[in-house]
């Protein structure tokens, strides 16, 4: 990776020192030798005055591209936008694919986004139109409306001259959509399919009719797992009536895997892992709110162990279990949560009842053996068995119930139509630190009279 | 999900029924009419008499897809395999994508490998061969060998000539490797510029000599950033001499990306979440080890705490503020990890002090608001300034330490050589408990006096 930094900043440097001293045509020439992914990256980190002079030589398919490849996450595609005449910028829009084009205007203030759309060819602007509507982590606002797409009655050879004809404007030609007389989606043919059968042979005879579809509300994180599993490089997406609307390309579901995945990491641990470049400040900021949210359940926490004071006072060394008893509940409580994280994640939910016996018995089987380790442990090192007992029970409890909270939270959440992944580790721990020490201080408190003679 | 598998379900019976009722070429239509990932589900769930029928009635083709599509993670192919005699298993790993094939054959006892080998012909075995040595997690062990490449000095017509003579067995068609005369790659070909480009065009005006290739020992983590970033459907794997020895096509980039934030996951909540359909018990005890371990670690804090009873018996309210203060720093600690994983996974690591520096100024200041807050709460709270004080600078200075903790360790870790996934969450914070206990008592010891006279 370093390496590639490295190389980047060569490239820039090179770039730059040719359109300083005027040499502009060879700028286009290396500039348009990159890959599309580097164009975009050397683009992006042009000084301001070079970029200037950049998008006034640049070819409009070649910007088109640059813009396509800069990731909205990343960079402030709208401000290098701006940098431009309104008209230049609908152009690139025009050029760009239509998902990539939709997610930069998506960036705008709605304004702009007028501005942008009025000075666009009237269809290009209307295929836009329609898919910012789109929820984002739907399909729909995955799909590029650049397909593909053929009536059932063609021959071989007619689809392969107009795979031709489009090849340059389709965002994928792995597959061309068969539509029948209605505009419906009916089938699918595979490039490879076209190219190793004769012209004459009707297409017919290799579409695929078992087409796998998704529709434009579908989930993002549900279309990725069918790609994933199929192996697909495109599919297709359709209204409820089975017209087909556009194509989400492989490309795009690889970042929505790799979204998706940090979304999750980040909610385990209560802190957004994609902004790893923050400035201190910027990550401190971002971080303390959690910190304080989780501070105030903590001074529950400390309230109800306040409130057993009598009882610590008398029995100081209960104090020395409070940590080993809530952290020991917390981790168990963060494996439950992970677990029940990923199994909403892959969608393997839907077994109720069974899957909540089976984290039960799980937890308390977890819970057992933990207890009477910790009970083992302080009888042998406190010479005391009573206080080993109500720690070791008092173990039990607490992780059987971080346990189940950790399970049921983000459950309770995907019901109510949240992210699960909200439900972070450090939400559980702390509810957990609550729970514990309640059950902890009051099977002490069952066991005070021997522990106190004890 | 739970309408593909009632789908799935239905399919399982339908064929079954087929072949109890002897319609043996009705099964072979059906079967074969299902998608890839669809006759590899099915060919697993079938009860195994069916299967028995099953692989004696499918075209080798036709089971090499259904093994090309079973994941070595989740169904015991190897068992599939031995379920026919080993001739016949040999067949279809010869027929298999080698990527794959060398998969499976991973998951078998060397006498197996052997056996097997020295049924395939002898080419397929030594390419075989080849492949099982590259290390898992590293890019040979992901390629295939099956690639489309050409020498340079053709002409697009012969080249599309080759490409469709080679379609059905090539693992990826989106790409021509060009290769020189000593067989060194030296560029690449788009099947799109093939297609719209005329027969008679020497190939080398079309090809692309920046050519973006790694090495088979690179990690597969790098690689799949790169395909990734660059929106590849393949990328070509070679030789440090730069021969070329295979590619690697999207699908397997989609399951490495997958595979490497399972493993992040799983890592921060020290549970393996890729197991999510264990039996309670399962589950359990893979879950015990881990928290087992923590529990000793956590036995020090309690250890610590034991130490000071004479100032808790003293100074009964200083318990309140255990639970709360080791909990926030391990919020905190957990947040500092999560982000220093995710910096070593995007392989931005290198600028060393600076993280540094800036881990520490994003510590000191989260460590300020919440030990500020905290003094503000308590003080409020409690009408006690130096309790509160004493809480607040403790909890400032077990932030600080735990965020140093869990940036780190993980740093650590990887310079070790290790995946830096393995410092857990849970493990943070259970070390975060014993250096907060430490410090939360020593500041306390320090305000002694003016604590219990308050």
């Amino acid at each position: 990776m370093a390496e590639q930094t490295e190389q980047l900043d060569e490239t820039i440097q090179l770039l730059s020192d040719l359109l300083q001293s005027g040499q502009d045509s060879e700028f286009i020439e290396s500039f348009e030798a990159l890959h599309d992914f580097e164009m975009a990256q050397v683009y992006a980190e042009l000084p301001e005055q070079f970029r200037a002079v950049a998008w006034r030589l640049l070819p409009i398919d070649v910007l088109a591209a640059v813009f396509d490849n800069l990731d909205v996450d990343e960079v402030d595609i709208a401000g290098l936008l701006a940098e431009m005449p309104p008209q230049r910028g609908a152009q690139i829009l025009q050029e760009m694919y239509t998902d990539n084009a939709v997610d930069l205007l998506q960036e705008m203030p709605s304004g702009q986004i007028a501005t942008y759309l009025s000075l666009m060819p009237k269809a290009d602007a209307d295929s836009v139109r329609k898919l910012i509507n789109y929820d984002d982590q739907t399909a729909g606002s995955l799909m590029s409306t650049e397909y593909l797409a053929v009536k059932e009655d063609l021959k071989v050879g007619e689809v392969m001259r107009l795979v031709k004809k489009q090849a340059l404007e389709a965002e994928s030609i792995s597959y061309v959509y068969v539509l029948d007389q209605q505009g419906l989606l009916v089938g699918v043919i595979s490039l490879r399919d076209l190219l190793t059968h004769p012209d004459d042979m009707p297409v017919s005879e290799i579409t695929n009719d078992r087409i796998i579809s998704v529709r434009a509300g579908d989930d993002q994180q549900e279309v990725a797992q069918i790609v994933a599993d199929y192996n697909f490089l495109s599919i297709p997406v359709t209204d409820d009536k089975n017209h087909l609307l556009g194509v989400i390309t492989v490309d795009d579901i690889v970042d929505v895997i790799d979204e998706e995945a940090v979304e999750d990491y980040s909610g385990l641990a209560a802190v957004n892992v994609s902004q790893i470049n923050d400035s201190p400040w910027h990550s401190a900021v971002k971080r303390i709110p959690w910190l304080i949210a989780l501070l105030l359940l903590g001074m529950l926490t400390a309230t109800v162990i306040g409130s057993f004071d009598g009882l610590v006072r008398q029995v100081a060394i209960l104090a020395a279990f409070i940590s080993l008893i809530t952290g020991t509940a917390g981790n168990a409580g963060t494996q439950s949560l992970a677990l029940a994280v990923r199994r909403i994640a892959v969608g393997s939910e839907n077994s109720g009842l069974r899957d909540f016996l089976s984290e039960v018995i799980a937890g308390l089987i977890v819970g057992l053996a933990t207890g009477m380790s910790v009970f083992a442990i302080v009888t042998f090192w406190k010479h005391n068995m009573i206080l080993g007992f109500a720690v070791g029970v008092a173990m039990t409890m607490a992780i059987m119930v971080a346990n189940l909270a950790g399970y049921l939270i983000p459950l309770l959440i995907d019901k109510l139509g949240f992210d699960p992944a909200v439900a972070s580790g450090p939400f559980i721990t702390t509810l957990s630190d609550l729970t514990s020490v309640l059950i902890y201080f009051n099977v002490a408190q069952l066991f005070l009279v021997h522990l106190a003679g004890g």
